[in-house]
Parts: C-alpha cells; sequence; structure tokens
C-alpha cells in the first residue's frame, strides 16, 4: 500500500491518499473552527476532540467534551497492555479499528438477553453485568445507553468492576445527561460529552484516538 | 418476550419494557422540541425526522433535514421486495436491524482495497464499485463518506446503477456538503441533511425507520 496512512493519529482513520488528503484539509477547518476553545487543553487531549469535531462536524463538542486528568494515561496503559474494550452496542464495536485486545459487546448475547427479561432492566445494562460476570478489565464505551453507563458505574462502584477508565457519550433526551453527571462524581477515570449530546461516532472518535495515540 | 416492543415504528428500536419506556418519554420530548417544525410532513416523514433527533438528540436535524417527494414510496417498495441494502461503511450496516433483506458493505473487501489502489481513488467509494460490479440493486446508505455519494451519483447517472433510493447523509466539512446538494439534483429518490452534518446515526435511524414502517 506504500505509505501507511493509518500510522499517525494524525490521519482520523484515512487509508489511502485520496483520504488521506480528505482527512487532512478536514483537520486544518476543524482546527480553525475549535482552536480558540481548546487551547488550554493538552495536546494529546485536543487531539481527542478535533476527531470528535472531525466525525460529527459539530464544533459544538469542542465545549462540552470534559476529560477527567488522570482518563488518557490510564487509557494508554490499558490499551498497551491490550486489556479489554467492552462496548454498549455493536454499532460502536463496528467503529473500532486495529485494536490488538479483545472487544465485546454482549447487548445480542443470549445471556444478557435472558438476564435482561429476568431482571427487568434494558439489554444494555444487562449486557454491562454479562461482562462482568465474564471478568472484564479494561476501557468501558458507552455510545448510546444511560443505563448501561448507570450499570457500569454500579457496578465499579458496588462490586470492584475492573475497569480502567470510562468513555461515557451515551445520547438522548431521556437519563443520557444524569447518567454523564453521575461518571463524573463517580471515581473513575472519564471522558463525558455534557448534556443530552454524544454517540456511537463520539465513542469511536475518543477509542480510536487513544488507540492511534499508542502507535506513537 | 411477551409484548414485541419492536413491533411499531414508534418504539424506536426498544425491546424490553425498559427500553419502551425510555423510547417513549424520549418520544414526546422530542416531538415537543420539532413539533412546529416538521407540522408540515408527512406522519411517515415526520416519523423519520423524529427518530433522527431521538438518535442524535440533535433538533437542529428538524430544520436540515431534506426528504424528496418519491423517497418513502420507492424506499419502502425496495424493503418490501427484500432488494439489497448497501452501506458505506461497517458501522452503518451494523446499525441497521430486523432486514429481511441482504445488507452488505463492501469497504473491508479486497476487491475495494484493490481497486482504491489501482483507481486512487477511496476505499469508499471503491466499494460502492464494487457493488455495482456485482449486481447491485436496492438502496444505498451513505453514512459517512462523501467520495462514496459522489460515486454513487456517478454510477447510477453514467452506468445505469440500479439505485431505488439514496439515504445521503455523510458528514464532514470537505465535500460532504457539495456531495448532498449533487444528490438533490440528480434525479434519484433521496433524503439528505443539509450542510456539513450527517453521520451514521443519523443513516441508521433513516434506515431502521423505513423498515418499520414496512411491518405495518
Amino acid at each position: 500500500m506504500g505509505k501507511n496512512y493509518e500510522s499517525r493519529e494524525t490521519m482520523m482513520g484515512a487509508s489511502t491518499k485520496q483520504g488521506y488528503d480528505i482527512a487532512s484539509k478536514s483537520r486544518e477547518i476543524v482546527r480553525s473552527l475549535i482552536e480558540a476553545k481548546i487551547k488550554n487543553l493538552s495536546s494529546k487531549e485536543q487531539s481527542i476532540v478535533e476527531r470528535i469535531v472531525h466525525s460529527t462536524a459539530d464544533p459544538e463538542y469542542a465545549e462540552i467534551t470534559k476529560i477527567s486528568s488522570n482518563f488518557i494515561d490510564e487509557s494508554i496503559k490499558s490499551i498497551k497492555a491490550k486489556k479489554g474494550i467492552l462496548t454498549d452496542i455493536n454499532m460502536v464495536k463496528a467503529g473500532i479499528n486495529k485494536y490488538e485486545g479483545e472487544i465485546n459487546c454482549y447487548i445480542s448475547h443470549d445471556d444478557a438477553i435472558k438476564l435482561a427479561k429476568d431482571e427487568q432492566i434494558t439489554r444494555a445494562a444487562a449486557a454491562i453485568r454479562i461482562a462482568h460476570q465474564n471478568d472484564f478489565d479494561g476501557i468501558i464505551v458507552i455510545g448510546n445507553a444511560p443505563t448501561a453507563l448507570f450499570e457500569a458505574i454500579n457496578l465499579v462502584e458496588k462490586e470492584g468492576m475492573k475497569v480502567r477508565s470510562i468513555i461515557g457519550v451515551p445520547v438522548g433526551f431521556v437519563g443520557a445527561t444524569e447518567s454523564k453527571e453521575a461518571l463524573t462524581n463517580a471515581n473513575i477515570p472519564n471522558i463525558i460529552t455534557k448534556g443530552p449530546k454524544g454517540g456511537t461516532p463520539v465513542a469511536v472518535a475518543i477509542t480510536n484516538s487513544l488507540i492511534r495515540m499508542c502507535d506513537d
């Protein structure tokens, strides 16, 4: 393939020269739009926020993305140790690229479907519990379901679930805001997007950005 | 599972009572936010826009979503005939639920990777061409790559690619706006989001909304 256009975080997922040219131009535009808003962040934090805005075309993320001080270091440690990545829905899993560790999502597993029914909880929440029962250890990525994020926080606090960091960017008008507030109040390295906004592309942008940082 | 919470379009993907309750409450909030902006749309069009705003928590989509007059009918015909669905990236494919026809995405196929290299085009564009070479017939769903949307329009116009409708909601600051303008000027039933915004959740929300309409 000649030059490997995936080798640097700056490429934002491009794998051909054409894709790279588009990503470069996009990065310039993104920077010009949000530069002033992210100037107090570290370069790694800036890189994450830029990738979110690149992926969503929504500069508001430069204002609503909040990163805890230990989030990047703990996440990088987890990725370098090839610990697990657990996603709330399969769409998030499908977007994560070139990770050498295991990526799991249990939302469609029979165990999660049965647990949801038995316990009268959402399948997304049940899927996090199933991961804990399967000795999960690593980073949790919630791009969709507030109930999954609440469950993850609960399992860390009450049952010592082994979670290195949480990417908590569920989306929606019911519970998302509250679940992200709960995460920032928990003692877990985290990144969130304040308010109702968030979603799969945001979750994927953050995760892939962290994975690319570990290539360097 | 008792009541099937996926059986109505209004459920927005919920599959448990808890998920259903959240979706219902979300739908009420979404409606109150965008009601005035979508009051001139048909009930099916409203249903699509509501699902987009539910999925993104971004009411701006009520203003920027544009649906051609023949889009819903042609899409429903295609779905009822179980014709193909072609997505630009795997994340979009991963989000489409309960479709009885085939869903394809060629972006990771060797043929697309080779074609992209040989022709110096993006992999996303090459993947659309591979689908045409494989006699695709159905709905194209572009949630990410403007280059894929340009290629689809080109193949329909120049090579008679069999496309029933295009969900054209690529995202980004480079080419997305222009590719969506080109789609609205082409003679293809379409839905777009004006400007740079769009993305996987928007593409998935539209597609699943159409599929659920066919359950009735």
